[in-house]
């Protein structure tokens, strides 16, 4: 093999890679790329045995061939090289040693045969559903749910986000859902042409996060695959291929309160400055702090007379408390206690928007609406 | 006490305090500020017992008092407040709360007595030395040597900067001198007016650090006291007094190698990149990689025929090699090694500018010039 591209394709390609190549593995084929030149291109691909990422970049191929080269050497090489400068590889003659050059810096190293690389990701791409859909689209349906993917390793089916196809609000829509017990999160995007057939696919949170590095949101649409075993996610000049988790999401919808109509909309930036306000007079613990929410309380003193949300907190060192308006239905007021941590990593995702509270009474789950486009559940807490 | 401040500068005050606060110490008072409100001001004190700062801000005080207020939620507290707000400060009634509010917003916490605050640190002030130094010329003594400090705690005279006077090119001059064994730098910059007759003292890592987070590069001149036993440095709103290490820093003139001129002069950035282009081949350890430098080369082929320093590694997996151009004395080509990491923690302090390079032979030490504001030693290693 013997090629020749430009630095800065290499530095991102190799960027991407080292995203899936695991560093400390102890096969020693896992820490390399495979770097395959074909007449004007440059395949690098990586794998960890669950996800094989695939980058294409131009080259000018003089001798086709393909070699594993050191993922983590490369990437530094490519970084390194100077800037604008055409990056020379050639390996795969006797010695087995690949050797770089660029400008007047020289590399040489040692390598593994192209063969050794593990073939697993092309056989897997039966399809069963394929769809297009714009990137920023998919990509908010990630964000929107891996934040909320248990990292408990015994209830594996909860470490990534069901994929599904769902009716909600009586239209059926391409849904992410992930749990871990303590908080929902449930995002919600129009149907793409072609999904409605997708089966319900578990994607690995390893898998998503991947994604959320690779995906570009000002970039192409996303070509998508999903069969029961796989899901392909392909975008410009990269393709990555991931392994699903083999086993079955639980019926969410169980949790999730029923109801109409949130009973109070309050402002996300407001209620994100007042749950900082209290929060550093709250009992903590590794997990969070609990503080307690009063929907349509009177305010404390002065000001006028709307109905607010008092939130208030309390811990060995002392108590807090803060207001702020509400846009509220009206009736009895409502009190109930929850983790300022799952609260505020779903404020987190809202923005500049509203949130809507649902709560049906202090014992049960709250529910959260954003935009329409995402669902959250958040348990109680006692307070 | 009953006080009001603005919320912007009791939030900027705290954030300096909690620098020098111990926020795990097992002696409670250590995790608080003192806070003491008089006509027109509010003081905030914060202690680890080796160094205190005091923060002074503006303020309308009702009521003048003094009353040791827990460190993170006073700063958490200021910085959550709403921008813009005035903070009410009420402490000192029977039941020895704090009572603040801002806007709607209300925190109640416990407190401790002002009399329990430690008094140390008003006593050792006793002035030894006392000058004025332009902020950004005494930060770049910090920044210019903190880096090279041992954290080795047996040899804890090296667990400081030397601030001294000493004579370099035949004039006195002010300066900071660190060292780990591994590494020497000495800093410099013209002898204030008053600096004369300033004791040699060993300033803490811990207090250069806390120092570059409160010296204002853009702010007011500095005051600095030096005694034997303390420095005090004052600029604006706060001060800083820090005992000093108690030990005597070595003779570290004698590791510094003699000669006038430097044998060659490199381009600092053009080396950084080079380093950084090599050492992805380079034998990797913990403290660092060895890196060979060849002064006065001959360019490897091609390119003009000017001589070159060749920068080359090899490790397990590998070599690699790079080449830039000098301003070289001539004579006979040199050739050493050092470590890499050392090499750039230098040049990470040059900026754009040029570094002089100065080597006896290749067992000596390699003296780094730059600008005549910092000069560099660096053990040499076998390569």
């Amino acid at each position: 093999m013997i090629v020749t591209v430009e630095q800065a394709a290499l530095s991102s390609a190799m960027r991407q890679a080292v995203r899936i190549v695991q560093r400390h593995s102890t096969i020693p084929i896992l820490s390399h790329v495979l770097v395959t030149a074909t007449t004007g291109a440059l395949e690098i691909t990586a794998t960890d045995l669950d996800a094989r990422l695939t980058v294409t970049i131009e080259a000018e191929t003089a001798v086709n061939g393909q070699r594993a080269l050191p993922a983590g050497q490369l990437a530094a090489i490519a970084a390194a090289a100077a800037a604008g400068s055409q990056i020379r590889i050639e390996a795969g003659a006797d010695d087995g040693r690949a050797r770089l050059g660029a400008g007047r810096a020289k590399w040489a190293m040692a390598t593994l045969p192209g063969e050794d690389f593990p073939a697993w990701g092309r056989e897997d791409e039966a399809k069963a559903a394929s769809f297009r859909i714009e990137a920023p689209r998919f990509l908010q349906l990630i964000n929107h749910s891996a934040f909320a993917v248990s990292t408990e390793e015994t209830r594996y089916y909860l470490n990534g986000s069901y994929l599904h196809v769902g009716e909600t609000d009586g239209e059926r829509r391409l849904l992410a859902v992930a749990t871990d017990g303590h908080r929902l999160a449930i995002a919600r995007t129009d149907l793409p042409d072609g999904a409605g057939e997708m089966p319900g696919v578990i994607v690995a949170r390893q898998t998503m996060a991947a994604l959320q590095g690779l995906i570009d949101a000002t970039g192409n649409a996303l070509e998508i695959r999903v069969s029961a075993a796989a899901i392909a996610v392909e975008q410009g000049d990269w393709r990555l291929v991931s392994k699903l988790i083999d086993g079955a999401f639980p019926d969410y919808q169980r949790v999730v309160p029923s109801g109409d109509e949130p009973i109070a909309r309050l402002d996300a930036p407001a209620l994100r400055a007042a749950l900082g306000r209290v929060r550093p007079l709250a009992e903590a613990s590794k997990t969070g702090s609990p503080v307690k929410i009063e929907i349509g309380a009177s305010p404390a003193e002065g000001g006028d007379d709307r109905p607010v949300a008092r939130i208030s907190a309390r811990g060995a060192g002392g108590e807090a408390s803060d207001e702020l308006a509400i846009d509220w239905a009206g009736g009895e007021p409502v009190e109930f206690g929850v983790n300022v941590r799952y609260l505020e990593s779903f404020l987190a995702r809202v923005g500049d928007g509203e949130v809507g509270l649902q709560v049906i009474n202090p014992g049960s789950p709250v529910r959260l609406h954003v935009d329409g486009e995402m669902i959250g559940v958040v348990m109680p807490m006692r307070v």
